[in-house]
C-alpha cells in the first residue's frame, strides 16, 4: 500500500513525540517539517527530535519549505489558542493536505470562536481538505468519552468528569503552565487570568453538542494548590506556601437543569492520579481509570491514530464527534 | 421537526423496553409492530408493552401488516442467531426502512457469517437502507469501547475485557439462557454446546477489525459455576451442586503474539458486578466500571440512541465502528 506522507508543523515536545511515533510505525513517510525556533531551523528533523539518525528532512522556517512535495496530512502542534493558530492554518490549508492539530481551542470552536471556525471551515472546503482538532484533553477523556458513554443511558441528568494528573511526571513546559513554583500572587496574575489548562470550555461545548443540550448558564474557575511541605519537580523547587499546581472547573447548565461539571487538577503530589466519569442518569454510570491516562503520550498517540479516519473524511473543519471511532493504528502494511 | 416513524419487530422484553423508551422521548411515532407470538398478535402495542394506554398500533403477525405507512426505522429485537434472523431481514428490508437489530451475531458478522453478511449487505444496498447490529454486549462494552480506548496508546500488545453481571437482577429468559438451576449434566448438554451468551466471537472480531489485527489462533470455552450454598432468583431455586451461572471466554492471537481475551461471567451472587478493560500497551490502561453496565437497560438505550446516526448513514450492512460516535439522544425537538 502507498505510504502516507506527513508534514510536521511545530516540533516542541508533542511534535517531536509524534515524529518519533510515526517513525516507529510502518507506512508513514515524513516529507517536511516547519518550526520557527531558530535553534531548530535548518537542522535535520532526526536530530531535532532525538531520533539518533538523520531523516533527510530539514526543518524549514516557512510553510512553503515544509512542502517539498505533496503531502497527505499535516500534524500541527504549536499553540493552544485558536487565534494564535489561525495564521498558521491560513498558510497551511492551501497546500492541500489534511490537518490534524493539537490546538486545544480547535477541538470544539463552534461556540466560543464561531467566526474563526467558519473561516477555517470555508478555507478547508475551498481547498478540499479536512481540518480536525484532536488530543487527549480536550478531545477525548473529558468530552468524547463521556459523550459516548451516555449512549447506554435511557436518561441523562448530569455528567461530571474529574481528571487528576501528577504534574511531577509531565514536561517542564507543562509545569510552568500550571504555575508550579510560583507564589500565590504571581499565580493569580499569570495563571489565574486565563492561563493553566486550555480546553475545559471546549470539552463542555463538545459534550453539550453531542447530547443536544443547550447550555444557558456557564462558568469557569481556577484556584492555586499550595504546597504544605517542600516539594521538588525536576529543577523546580517548591517551598512551603508556593504553588504546587492548580484546580480548574468548567460548569454548565441547561434550562431544564441538566448539568455538565468538569474538574481538572494538575499538581505535584496529588492524592491519586485518576480519570473519573460519572453519568447521573438511568442507569447511573461510574467509570474510573485508576492511574489516569498519560496526557503527553496519549495526545501524540491520538494525533497519529486519528490519521486514517481523517484521510477518508469529507472536507471541512470537523470535530472528533463527526468521525467514525478511531482506534490504535499500527500503520499501513507494506 | 418531523417525527421519526418507527416499526417495532419483536416485542419481547427488549422490544417492549425500546417501545416504552421511544414513547417517553419527543419526536418518535411508532407506526407498526410485528410479532409472531399468538398471545400478542392482534392486541394493541400499548397493552403488550405495559404502557397503560392504547397506542392505536395493532401487533401484526406479518411484516406487511407492520408497515401501514412508510417508516424511517425498524427496531428489530427477536433472536441472537443471524441464521434465525436472516429470513426476517429478507422480509423487512424491501419495505425501505433502515434497520437497527439487537441480533448479537449481526454486530460483526463479517468473519463468522460472511456469506450471510454479504447477502444482507446486497439487499440493503438494493433497497437503499442501512442495517446495523447494536447492543451493549456485543456492540459496546466488550468491543467498541476497548477499540476506542486503544486510540490513546502508542503501542498495544493485548486487550482483555472482563464483564461480570449479577444474573439475579436480570430477566428470567436470561437466567434460563445461562443455565441457572440446571444440574451440571444438563448444563453441559444445553448450554455448554453453543448456548449461553451469544456474541463473544463477534466482539473479538470487531476489536481485531478495529485494530487491523489478523487473528490466526482462536478459541472459546464455557464452564458452569456451581452453587456452594442454596440460592434463589425469582422463581428459580438453586440448591447446592446446581448451576448458578456461567463463565465464558473467547481468546484470539495474532501471528505477532498480540492477544484479545474476553471473559463473560453471569451468575447469581457474583463476587462483584463489574466491567473491566485492560489494554496492555504503551501506556498501559485500566478502566473499571464499578457496578457494571446494566445489560437490558443499556441495550434498549443503545438501540434508541443510535437511531440518529443510522438515519444519516450510507446504505448497506454497517457495523458500529463505521458510524460517528453515538450519544444519548433526547429526541427531536418539537
Amino acid at each position: 500500500m502507498e505510504e502516507i506522507n506527513v508534514v510536521q508543523c511545530g516540533i516542541g515536545e508533542i511534535g517531536a513525540a509524534v515524529t518519533r511515533l510515526l517513525l516507529r510505525k510502518r507506512g508513514f513517510r515524513i516529507v517536511g517539517a516547519w518550526d520557527i525556533d531558530p535553534a531548530k531551523v535548518g537542522k535535520d528533523l532526526g536530530e531535532v527530535v532525538g531520533w539518533g539518525e538523520p531523516l533527510g528532512v530539514v526543518v524549514s522556517p516557512t510553510p512553503k519549505g515544509a512542502f517539498p512535495q505533496e503531502a497527505d496530512i499535516v500534524i500541527h502542534t504549536t499553540v493552544s489558542s485558536l487565534e494564535g493558530a489561525l495564521p498558521q492554518y491560513r498558510a497551511l490549508i492551501p497546500f492541500g493536505a489534511n490537518i490534524i492539530s493539537s490546538c486545544e481551542e480547535l477541538v470544539f470552536p463552534w461556540r466560543r470562536h464561531r467566526a474563526l471556525a467558519e473561516e477555517i471551515h470555508g478555507l478547508a472546503l475551498e481547498h478540499g481538505v479536512t481540518v480536525l482538532g484532536a488530543g487527549v484533553n480536550p478531545g477525548f477523556v473529558m468530552d468524547l468519552l463521556p459523550s459516548l458513554l451516555s449512549v447506554v443511558c435511557r436518561e441523562v441528568e448530569g455528567i461530571s468528569v474529574r481528571r487528576v494528573i501528577d504534574a511531577g511526571k509531565r514536561r517542564p513546559a507543562f509545569q510552568r503552565k500550571i504555575g508550579v513554583g510560583m507564589d500565590p500572587g504571581e499565580f493569580q496574575e499569570r495563571v489565574g487570568k486565563g492561563g493553566g489548562h486550555v480546553g475545559l470550555p471546549e470539552s463542555l461545548d463538545l459534550i453539550a453538542a453531542s447530547l443536544g443540550w443547550e447550555i444557558t448558564e456557564f462558568t469557569t474557575d481556577v484556584e492555586a494548590l499550595i504546597a504544605d511541605r517542600p516539594l521538588r519537580a525536576g529543577d523546580i523547587e517548591v517551598p512551603v506556601g508556593r504553588v504546587r499546581g492548580l484546580r480548574q472547573w468548567a460548569w454548565g447548565r441547561t434550562p431544564e437543569g441538566r448539568t455538565i461539571s468538569l474538574e481538572f487538577q494538575a499538581c505535584l503530589c496529588p492524592d491519586e492520579e485518576v480519570d473519573e466519569i460519572v453519568l447521573r442518569g438511568d442507569p447511573k454510570l461510574v467509570v474510573r481509570f485508576p492511574g489516569g491516562i498519560h496526557g503527553d503520550i496519549a495526545t501524540a498517540a491520538i494525533l497519529v491514530n486519528t490519521i486514517p479516519a481523517v484521510l477518508t473524511a469529507p472536507p471541512g473543519l470537523l470535530t472528533v464527534r463527526d468521525l467514525p471511532l478511531p482506534s490504535y493504528f499500527a500503520g499501513r502494511k507494506g
